[in-house]
């Protein structure tokens, strides 16, 4: 979709809500309203999008050429130098009475707060629900974006092999991922697990100076965001020879809990009823309590985003939603699993981004 | 200094203030004074600092042993899992009536809100300048792991000739500098500017399909965070084959006010002497109105800190304190240069953290 329409959908959705202004800065939001991906730092750029006037880009002058290097050249552009009040620039072009604004959800609380002291009567609250209906529901090119990312993360994992051996530190196999991201055509690195032996079971594990060893599972986890703005994140389990046996066991509940997940997926089925799907299968084999979170988060130009797979999110799933289906077993001082892809909601169905081997992989 | 005296003295800062609690998300000042260099996502991560009891660590619980892996382990945790509300569990700890909170600087909209909403009788201030003083005074264990990131990022110079060549775009030249950043040591890279030809008139030009050609000038500025979590940031400009007349004549003033800047630097000047001291240089070579931007920012934990080496900022600099010294010269269409290096301000003086040669270098 263009991205004025993007922008004008915004405005009507602020409108709807009584909402006057919005205000969006570097971040995600900010790139998918003007294809500008600025860098975030103290100096103020903002996007400000007036429910019934045009929008326009509030810059640091010595940011005007790389803004006009990218498709916010459409955009009317302000710029401010160094020794300028930024705020006292917005609000010099906001005009009339503003009741309330809205600021993009990752906007840095020292600027939420300057903004607040600027207009002590007006409230704010969040934009992030003016977005929420759009981002989530993705269109034919951002799901082919959202499949590059993908094959281009399956590439890494495909070379997993070159990197994970043992004798070799989780932080150095980092090191090489991080490396083979980068060449498989992603332009940042977002995150790298490498989570070996009883490590695995942290989910959210930093890579360590333990080496890995033969018999180890290791969870690697990784992602990374491409030229176009869109992420990718995926997740394989792998084994430096033979497994033991409890590892094994665990892997093929896991195994089956991921692929019933993702079979539940279709358009007017609940988030909820696909974690559900998954944790079933996983507290059927009295392992609930080792699946200790969510099955899944929403992904496109952001790592995380709507909808969230999780209990008590009653969102109906409908086609473009796309999203991780990530359920996992963590059997703390032992070992920890999982399997995650990114899947798509098709007209019927669901169609996987992800597409390297299920199975646990023995390197 | 240890992470629990940088805690004591947010806490007395606070206290001195009127301010009830500190609240503190992934960030630069959560990794300052918990060592937890936790991941910046939607589900919440947060510190509370009560000026007047003990801080405690607030995490997903399938954060826990990520967290606890750290030397955030010191601290009392608590969990909530993927169906809490952890803003509710935040508050059931803090106890009393709490009348001011302040919020870290970087904490996302949507999570200060959160707090606002939850707690719409308490007055809500951004937390910087409670850590100001402190962050702004590196001690000797500091200073050091500034000139180690120094070092890498002077490494990466020291191999420019391997990449920058006449016939490739400035973006494979910048995915090349991002594999030599993390080959120096450094744990991230946080940003490439490979700016050529007429680009290098753009201070924040993006990478682009651009391809460099004999008599390019081609502004490097690159930088990362080491795994110290201190960070690195040097900019030199390079000539392929012979620059034009005008380049150097250019870039001789630059090099000028550079080492006009440096050698200012010493404790009980302001801040702003020293932006003066590299723009009188170029303004009396009658280049002022190419030179858009201030002359440097702090550095630390966080690449742009402070202080800031701006007009208008009197802040007087001490022993410790560790910036950038980075004038520039923009002439648009044509071309630009910038040299940057990290200076630490001594007893008596000054010394510089990166030390690659200060002329124009010819590749």
């Amino acid at each position: 979709m263009a991205l004025a329409a993007r922008r004008r959908r915004v405005q009507e959705a602020a409108a709807a809500v009584d909402v006057d202004v919005v205000l969006v800065t570097p971040g995600p939001d900010l790139r998918y309203l003007t294809g500008y991906d600025a860098i975030p730092l103290e100096r103020l750029t903002c996007l400000i999008l007036p429910a019934d006037a045009e929008p326009l880009l509030v810059v640091p002058e010595l940011e005007r050429p790389a803004a006009e290097a990218t498709p916010a050249a459409e955009l009317e552009i302000l710029t401010w130098s160094e020794t300028d009040d930024p705020v006292a620039l917005c609000l010099s072009r906001l005009g009339g009475e503003v009741t309330r604004m809205a600021v993009d959800d990752r906007m840095w609380a020292e600027k939420v707060l300057r903004f607040r002291d600027a207009l002590p009567g007006t409230a704010q609250v969040a934009a992030g629900h003016l977005l929420t209906e759009q981002r989530m529901r993705k269109d034919a090119a951002e799901v082919e974006h959202l499949a590059l990312a993908g094959a281009a993360i399956d590439e890494v994992h495909s070379r997993m092999g070159e990197w994970l051996r043992p004798g070799r530190t989780e932080h150095e196999v980092s090191v090489a991922i991080e490396r083979g991201v980068l060449a498989s055509g992603h332009q940042r690195v977002d995150f790298v697990i490498v989570a070996s032996g009883p490590n695995g079971a942290s989910p959210h594990h930093a890579p360590s100076r333990r080496i890995i060893a033969p018999g180890d599972t290791v969870v690697v986890d990784i992602g990374g965001t491409m030229p176009s703005g869109y992420c990718s994140d995926s997740t394989r389990t792998y084994a430096i020879g033979q497994p033991s046996a409890a590892a094994q066991v665990q892997y093929d509940v896991l195994q089956r809990a991921q692929q019933e997940a993702v079979e539940s997926v279709r358009p007017g089925v609940t988030a909820e009823s696909v974690d559900a799907a998954a944790r079933d299968v996983i507290d059927d084999a009295g392992m609930g309590h080792l699946f200790v979170h969510r099955t899944g988060h929403g992904i496109g130009v952001e790592t995380h985003e709507h909808p969230y797979i999780v209990s008590g999110n009653t969102q109906v799933l409908g086609q473009g939603m796309v999203f991780s289906v990530e359920p996992g077993i963590y059997d703390p001082g032992r070992q920890g699993a999982r399997i995650e892809d990114i899947v798509v909601v098709t007209e019927s169905g669901s169609r996987r981004l992800n597409n390297r081997p299920h199975e646990l992989v023995v390197l």
